[in-house]
Parts: C-alpha cells; structure tokens; sequence
C-alpha cells in the first residue's frame, strides 16, 4: 500500500482506477490553491460530488483508521487537503468549521506571503505572523495538519516549534539533493526529524531535478539519502502529481489573481510550460515500482512500509480529529 | 481650511455639522478594516447612502478640485479610505475597479501581516511582498493613494521607494517625539521629506501621549517638531478621531475575526477601553483652534495653510486620477 502525500489537479474515474491499480490507496487532493471561503467551499462540493459518483473506487477519509478500512476494502481512501489558507479568509473560528466538513491537511500559505507566514518564492521570508501562530494553534485542536511545502524555511522552523503537534512538508524534496527554493533545508529536515513531522519526497520534475527522475532507482537513491538526512521515521511519498493539467491550470496555479504579469512557479522563463514527468512515471500505474524501486535501494520491508504509507499514517493518526 | 487625513467610527448628521462648525471641510474616512470585497462594497454603499441624506452637508470627493469645490460651498469633501487591503481580496484587477467606485485612500494593511506588507504590531516586518509590490504600482496607476499608518516602519520604507507617486501616513505621529510601535521612525519621516510624501499628524492619545493631548499649544509644538524632521511640505492633520465609537467597535477594530483572544491594538491590558480624547479636543468643533495653536508654535499663514489643508491637496492632486 502507497500513499502519496499530495496530488493535485483535475481527478477523474481513470485517476482512481490508475491509482487502485497502483496500490496507491491513499491520497491528499488538492482541493483548492488561492480560492478564499466560498469558492473552497465549491470545490469541496464538487470533490464531494466526484467521489460519490466513484464511490466502487474512492471514499473521503477523516482518520487514519478510515484510510485503511478504506485501503483494506481496495478503494482509494481521499483525504481533503488544500494548498492554501484562504478557505480560512483571516477568520479563524473556521478552522473548526472547515475540519468539520473534512478538511484534514491545510498549507499555511503557496507561492505568496500572506496572513499567516512568508512563502519559498518570496524574495524575504517573513517568518509566522500572529494570526499564523493562531491558526497552527487553531489547526492543532481542531486536527487540521499543518502543511509547510510552499512556506519559507523560516516559516517552516517557525512553525514546527509553534506547533504542539508535528507538521508536515507533503510534498518537496531537501534542498540539499536537488537545490530549489521549493525544497527544503537540512535544518527543515533535521527539525522535522526531532520533532515527528514527516516530508513527502516529491517527483516534480522542475523540484526534483532530471537525474532523480530518471530512473525509479535514481529517485528512490534521493529518498535513501533523505532519510540519511531526516530519519526513516520522517521520509514519505508526496509526489507532486498533476491530473489532467492544462495551460489554464498552470496559469491559476502560478498566477492566480495576484499579478497581471507572468509568474512560472517552480518552472522559469524558459521552462514555462508542463514539466515532463519522470521518466519512470508517465502513468499512474508506474507508482506500483516504488516500493521494488526503495528495497532496490536497500530499505528492508518495515522500513519501505514506514516510506509507503507507515509515516502518514502515524502522523495522520496523531493529528488528524474525528 | 482644515483636511484631516484620517477619521472613523460611525458618522452621522451632528459629525457633518461639527466638521462643518470647525471648518474641518475635507476628510478621509474609514470605510473598513478588515472587510473584504463584499463586506466593503455593504460599507461603501452605507456611507454612499449616509453621504446622500446629508448632502446638504457633504459630498464624496474624488479630486482634489472636487475637494477645492465642496469646501467652496461651505460643505464637508468626504474622501473614501480604507484601513486594509481585504477589499482587493488579493485580487490585482480589482484595485482599479475600486477607483472607479470612489476610493482614493487605502493602507496596504491594517495590524496584521497580509499578502501585501508587514504591519507595526508584528514582532517583525516582513517588508513588501510580491503582490504588494503589484498592488502599489496598480494603486499608482489607478489613483489610489498609498497610505501606510499601520504599516511598519520597514515595509514603509519599501513602499516610498516601489511606488512611482508620493505616499501618505495618513495618521501617524513621529516615533522620536512619542515612542509607539504605531509611530514612524525618523527615517520613515525623511524618506516623506525627500519624495514629496506626506504624514498626518494624529491626536489619538494612545499614539500621542498625554503631553501633547493636554493643550492644543502642546500639540501644535509636536507638530512643529516633526516639521523639524519632515520638513514643513510633509505634514499635515490626520487625528484619527473616531465617532460614535463603542465597545463592539474596539472589538472589531482590534481583533477583527483574526484571533479568539484579546488584543489591545494601541491601547494595552491596563488600558484597554477607549483613549480620551485630548484635553484640548473634546467636540469636533475644538478643531477649530488648530490654526491658531499653529501660529502661536510659530508658523507664518503659508506654513498653517500647507499643514491645515495645503500639503494633503498637492498630494492628492498629484495620486489621485478621476
């Protein structure tokens, strides 16, 4: 059993199927990126809608133990995440309300300052402001994850220690293997190592780099020297993957409504478009090699298990609230 | 002729006819704080309709001929502020929109980080993000002027120098003369001098001390002072005078929807309810003895004109656009 840490995009029946085939019977979606309140709200409801109507497939899960009767019944367990934290839109008594309706992992802020903490592309990064601190302190009572993947390093170490429950980094890889303001310092690593936070090690190529992605030994070599940096107990599976993107979603993704001008994420001028994805993962089907790929790398059984969906699962079954 | 730079709270028909009284004929209003898009069109159309019932008072005004021309009637120009950036809603292409609705006057954020800028209660300032960068060169070219009150001293710094036209700190004292995390360091007061750019002297006792609330001589000589920093072209009145202000109104002004505990914004623990107002300021029509205050501190009638009203109308003949 996988389970991936963050996909994103725009899932259908085939996305689950791919996934099912794979074994990937966990996943957090993307349920939203810069939408604030209503709008999150819409798209809560339309994933409610898509998982109904795949429910042979799929079912939404609030807690660990769902995820594997999930899991155990072969359906792919969806865990409601959003990759920003304006479905709060500065209020945070929605947090409780938000956790309510199912949401279970949350992004402090994406590509922009915001409210809550700096983000990876700002020039400076801003560290937590005081409604941030709230809202971690917020998140951890009402059993929302703290997500950093997007957040400065500062922030990042920022929030770990404000947290009370151990955070998340679900989908990036370490700085150190791959540089990329989107990746994470060895001190991010090592802070989430002591405190239980676990990272996902991620498969966008623009974060993850050509070699990495070239063959599954190659990428599962980054995940063997992430856990040197991190721990077995904090390496997971965070892949980044995007279902059926188009230009359109690149643009909202990178764009949104903040700039009139261009803004490439994790891509460049040069590279502006979709990023190929690695070479050993052209369909969702090729996820099934992870775990050859990690006892190809020398990790013995409970360790490929803690990789696989072992560190989700602990860290999901301590933070997440019913 | 008296421009104040900056009041709040719930007008009625007796503030019109005080402003009026004390020759007080232009004023910047707070028509929000922390609401967002739709909440601030419910308080524009609110003050629209108030500004309506009372036209034989006052006018909105979106020029500073407009302005020239209503206090030419013996009427009050109603400016429309506001306090925070949540009516843009991180949305770019709405700040023009909101020109075309009236706004001419709004602070990049109110006592809290946002996607724009860091505030002056923040343990630190993040200085100008991404989106506040974009967002000033929109404000700049949509005639909407910067105001930086509630903004730290480092992001101020940075706004002077992104925008293309002069800023305001529409209420504000100088930090040397009365020490207040809301106050502006003598740099932030210089950089005003040097780019044409202007602050609003506030007699909110929180912010101004009781020194300078005890006589209208006392505050005249803080504005003297901070003539001596800004120079005699960057000052002006901004009082920050609230009315009809009451307990749910502190509430909201200083915790918003932000936090589930108590902030005190600038008052404190121990001083928590509503600042008196100064000695010398206890009706809207005490405005009245400013001039006279300004020209025992020694200013000559070019200098009273310039702080009474002169330097606000070069300012905003110079931002605003119709």
């Amino acid at each position: 059993m996988i389970i991936d840490g963050l996909q994103c995009g725009h899932f259908d029946r085939a996305s689950f199927q791919g996934l099912q085939r794979a074994g990937v019977l966990g996943v957090v979606n993307t349920t939203g990126f810069w939408e604030g309140t209503v709008e999150s709200l819409d798209n809560l409801a339309k994933w409610r809608d898509l998982v109904r109507a795949n429910a042979d497939l799929c079912e939404i899960a609030t807690s660990a133990d769902q995820i594997r009767a999930i899991a155990a019944s072969g359906r792919v367990a969806v865990i409601i995440g959003f990759q920003n934290a304006n479905l709060f839109e500065g209020r945070i008594r929605l947090v409780e309300m938000w956790a309510e309706l199912g949401v279970r992992v949350v992004q402090l802020t994406y590509n922009n300052q915001n409210d809550l903490a700096g983000s990876c592309y700002e020039d400076e990064d801003s560290g937590l402001a005081r409604y941030g601190r709230q809202v971690i302190k917020e998140m951890n009572r009402a059993g929302i994850l703290v997500d950093c993947s997007h957040v400065g390093n500062r922030s990042t170490l920022m929030a770990i220690e404000a947290s009370e429950q151990p955070i998340a980094v679900t989908h990036a890889n370490a700085d150190s293997l791959f540089p990329h303001k989107r990746n994470k310092s060895d001190d991010v690593l090592r802070a989430l190592k002591d405190t239980g936070g676990v990272i996902g090690c991620a498969s966008y190529r623009n974060i993850t780099g050509d070699h990495y992605c070239k063959t599954i030994e190659n990428w599962c070599e980054m995940i063997a020297r992430t856990v040197d940096i991190a721990g077995i107990d904090s390496v997971a599976i965070g892949t980044d993957r995007s279902h059926n993107f188009t230009a359109p979603d690149y643009a909202w993704m990178r764009t949104g409504r903040w700039t009139r001008g261009v803004d490439y994420g994790a891509g460049s001028a040069t590279n502006a478009g979709k990023a190929a994805p690695p070479d050993w993962f052209q369909t969702l089907d090729d996820m099934a090699v992870i775990p050859g790929g990690l006892k190809s790398a020398g990790f013995d059984q409970a360790e490929i298990d803690k990789i696989t969906h072992g560190n989700w699962l602990r860290l999901y079954a301590q933070t997440f609230r019913a």
